[in-house]
């Protein structure tokens, strides 16, 4: 069936396509009988490009989305008594719907900040009650990376709370749905704002950066990692046919295309916050950083502003609203959304 | 990448890959921004193609594989204090890493069954402590079918469960993974062995019919999706770029390729099994109705059979070994392994 | 075997032993056999006692302790994709280690308050969301009476909250470990405190109120109770020698024990933060409404205090402590003490 | 309040009450203040009296309930994907509600046991899939003893069992709800039937032999009790005035009682199972080796019999009833029934 696809907007990156390269990655794949569950050849290959980016001394386990590669990888992490400590714009704690509650059994704990970062003096009023059976332990400190505001960790500061965590006998988790992103920002290789800066558990994303279905769990700690095959196939992250996953992530780390994808990404954010932060009557409220922009804008103008181009209202009540670029956002939509908005706002 | 696929073998329909018109609706949808998480058109037309087979009055949803589907229907069954009685050779209960019990704390009540059907006077025996808090309370009655041995309820058999199940008080889930092929082989339309006789909720396979990754949980009985969207969520079971998961079945329920699929995987299974039956040595043990072959073959020429055409020992002990079929056997695949088999057999 | 009790102190309630005519009551109790589990004349009687407190339409069930009231209550009282608002120093949230979450697997949401109660205003930052599914859906809201800080919420305010509450669709549940000595402060009967001002379920508090084990969970909002036998029993909380729970309440319930026993207790810490109010160095943080007097005091005292007269401090950053009375408080323990203070804190 | 208790019958050894010295036990630790949830001497003795019997090289924790430490144990022993093997008669899988399923998310895999004993041969069906992911991973084999059918292992057959188990990298929890009167059949000390034949860790019953209320969990592999007291808490199994618990454990096992109870009990079982055999119509099923009768008894007869002194029917079909004595039976008891029968049964 043929749908009428709606007009790119600045929703989110997850209502962009599949990036071309990808899709001819699995038809490419299509041919023939493979072992289901990864024990295949595609599964391998693309478990060793994880490998040339971070290292042979990690783990690699693909599941279908965010939330299943979050809460797995907490999980790994935890037992059921612990408590996370995590951001309160955290996708784990307001866009799962209590899943990482449900699964692991563990509190999450939020810490309000300004910019979606946590630091080590945001997280020390919840770095207390250690031994004690009363409390839910603090075991996993959880960052997103890029933020879900649009701003991304230096890895100086990723380093700060990792040597933090660790002194305290505690755990590192990234949620990496937007990692390719920070990288680009930070003019970084992956690992050196994972790996080498003491994470210990990411989830690597791929949905928000140009493939269709499929996130992966990474172990730098591979301990924890020791019986996540069990936990996968339980949390009902086990595709049989996982060879059209794998494909999509090999894909995504070759030629260079996930930097790509998010490159241009970031660059249609940046271009787009330029041209606007001119106009009246509108207010930038984060350093643009990623593909995301968040930006007050006149309350009685949204409306109009959606139906040119969708996007979702981030605060109803400060009038902000974000607007994310994607892979396929094109100059051409930047410029007649400026357009637009000059013709609009004024 | 390029791998070279495994030969087809005989060991699974998921290690088949993707029927060319699924793959072609993914490309088809693969242009613009749509809205995630199924508020899109392609999902909407993906649903009214199973309204139009199993009538307006039910409720859809997309999930990510067998499991899920099976978890997260069960769970919209239940309370965490209620009994799933099931057949011993139930996925439920044997191939899914205890996920229904983890999910939704309820307790698996198996039943011994020579060829993977239920049937009253096989639960009757679970039936008791009804109201007496002391025991997990039966509710809901699990059926696969096609069973995981390769039978097929016939619908007065369907109908004579849910009439006795909902007698008392309970609800019939059926794990419909292979629904197309039970279909096929009682040349039936889907709803008249489903939603007609009694089943409310059913697991819609598609991954073993010819889809890359997908299933759907329908429910004929909707008060049991009143809140199912927060449990998908939560269950880690809600795709973001979910057209590409709605377009694929919508193209397995077009053209009667769900029919055309399934009943080329059957006639294969049967073509196999004719030539197969007369060789010495072998026996085939449950009767050959939807895609899967039961057959004890002698214990010393499993190695031999399996790096011919891999498949999977079912059973160690009394070396019965299982082949499946799948969308795109051949029949060369069937000949060159008979033609193997009368060589290596005698 | 004789152990040399700990000194009477102020760490808390539950230091205390049991009430003589509580146990009395488990002596006259102990002859002959009952049903177990709660079918005899001892629960039945204990009950009517609830309901000549509270009215006939209740529906009362006996438990272990408070963590397993207040998490079985709101499991009858949620799904588990709901959420949970709660003050920032709830039991609930702090001192149960995460079996709420891991129970009901709900995602609780804590308020930051200055004196540990919630108003409208306060809960509302939390209350959107609704109806969208990648959120926990709030359900309940939990309050404690007296606090954990020894406040006592107004007729008026717990009025005001359920009113809000059930406007939203939502549920009052209240943690009543400490409800007498609330009800005490406002001289007010039990009920005019709880159902007649919205409660849908009680935690009622026993055993910081002078019995040896045992709380009671009161269902105003019956329709709650439907299957909440099950819930008790799966949660590990049924006793099978009911008899001497029930026994317990049902003496604590009668010549207004309850009454007399928080009365005394309020009267104690009333007394001691008269006395100590004066002296020098010292702070009392919190009104004394109830049994807790929370109290900033020298730092370097902190030890040669606890060493006369046990108890908590409550914040180590600010050198606050907390002093809880019981019904055994004698005038003596307080007179001695205020002594011991005069003599070392100048 | 007075109720009049139900005349004495063969119900349960829960309907009993509380043994005197028990009694006195609580009566005598009722004096002064000790710091709450076991920090207490009283607890400490206790716990030193469970090292007498067992050695030093344990752990000790004391729980609510048998559904408590039987779930809790077995967490402690267990990941969720984990599956744990019991007799299709075990308590923690007809009696407890789910609640192993639902707080640990294992997998429950009964045996079906004529005599209510596991055995090797009983369990190595079980015994397969590891390693395999889609498979709950067996880990923990569950025994109880004595039997809920009144038969008892010999220490040998726990030997046994305990060898095959740890050869096969697994864990031996035994149900010690009667474990006392299981010694006093094999005239044996605690330890030689658990600790000394390889249960790694042990739920030790007190309800069913004279106490009020509790359960102790013992950890003779003691690495399995490490972060145990977070899961006691989380489990919501910690008792705040513990010294009342653990005194009732004290004098349990002091001055033999523990024996002396369930010496007493067994033989008023044997006495009652002599006395009754010679009956006409009547044919006890199991030996009677602890403190229950296993009988087939005239259907028409059951409800004269109940009105005379009650007790459960085991089996409606099968016209199976169970009559448990308890510490507090009397000669007279049986006696008399035996009379009512004699009068009633010809």
């Amino acid at each position: 069936m043929k749908a009428t696809p709606y007009r790119r907007g600045f929703a989110s990156d997850n209502n962009a396509g599949i990036h071309p390269d990808v899709l001819n990655a699995i038809f490419d794949a299509n041919s023939g009988h493979t072992r289901a569950y990864g024990d295949d050849t595609y599964t391998e290959s693309a478990v060793n490009k994880f490998k040339a980016h971070f290292g042979n001394d990690i783990e690699v386990y693909f599941v279908y989305n965010g939330t299943g590669a979050n809460v797995l990888g907490i999980n790994a992490a935890t037992d059921s008594y612990h408590a996370v400590i995590c951001a309160n714009t955290a996708h784990i704690h307001v866009d799962e719907c209590g899943a990482p509650e449900r699964f692991t059994g563990c509190k999450l704990l939020a810490v309000s900040t300004p910019d979606g970062k946590l630091s080590v003096d945001g997280i020390k009023p919840h770095m207390h009650g250690f031994g004690v059976e009363h409390h839910a332990q603090p075991k996993v400190v959880s960052i997103t990376q890029a933020t879900e505001l649009g701003t991304v960790y230096r890895p100086e500061e990723i380093a700060e709370l990792s040597k933090f965590v660790h002194e305290n006998g505690m755990l590192l988790h990234m949620d990496g749905a937007r990692l390719a992103n920070a990288a680009v920002f930070l003019d970084s290789e992956l690992r050196a704002i994972t790996k080498d800066v003491g994470v210990d558990v990411l989830s690597f994303g791929g949905t928000k950066n140009g493939i269709m279905v499929g996130e992966a769990v990474v172990f730098f700690n591979r301990k924890l990692a020791r019986n996540f095959k069990y936990l996968r196939k339980q949390g009902m992250q086990l595709a049989s046919k996982m060879r059209f996953i794998s494909v999509q992530f090999d894909a995504l780390l070759s030629n260079d295309l996930w930097r790509k994808n998010a490159a241009h990404s970031n660059r249609m954010a940046k271009r787009l916050s330029r041209e606007v932060k001119k106009l009246p009557g509108i207010r930038i409220t984060q350093p643009v950083e990623a593909n995301g922009i968040f930006i007050k804008v006149p309350q009685d103008k949204i409306s109009v502003m959606q139906s040119e181009r969708f996007f979702y209202v981030w605060n109803e009540e400060t009038s902000e609203v974000r607007w994310m670029t994607s892979f396929d956002t094109t100059e051409e939509d930047i410029l007649s959304f400026v357009d637009f908005l000059k013709k609009n706002l004024t």
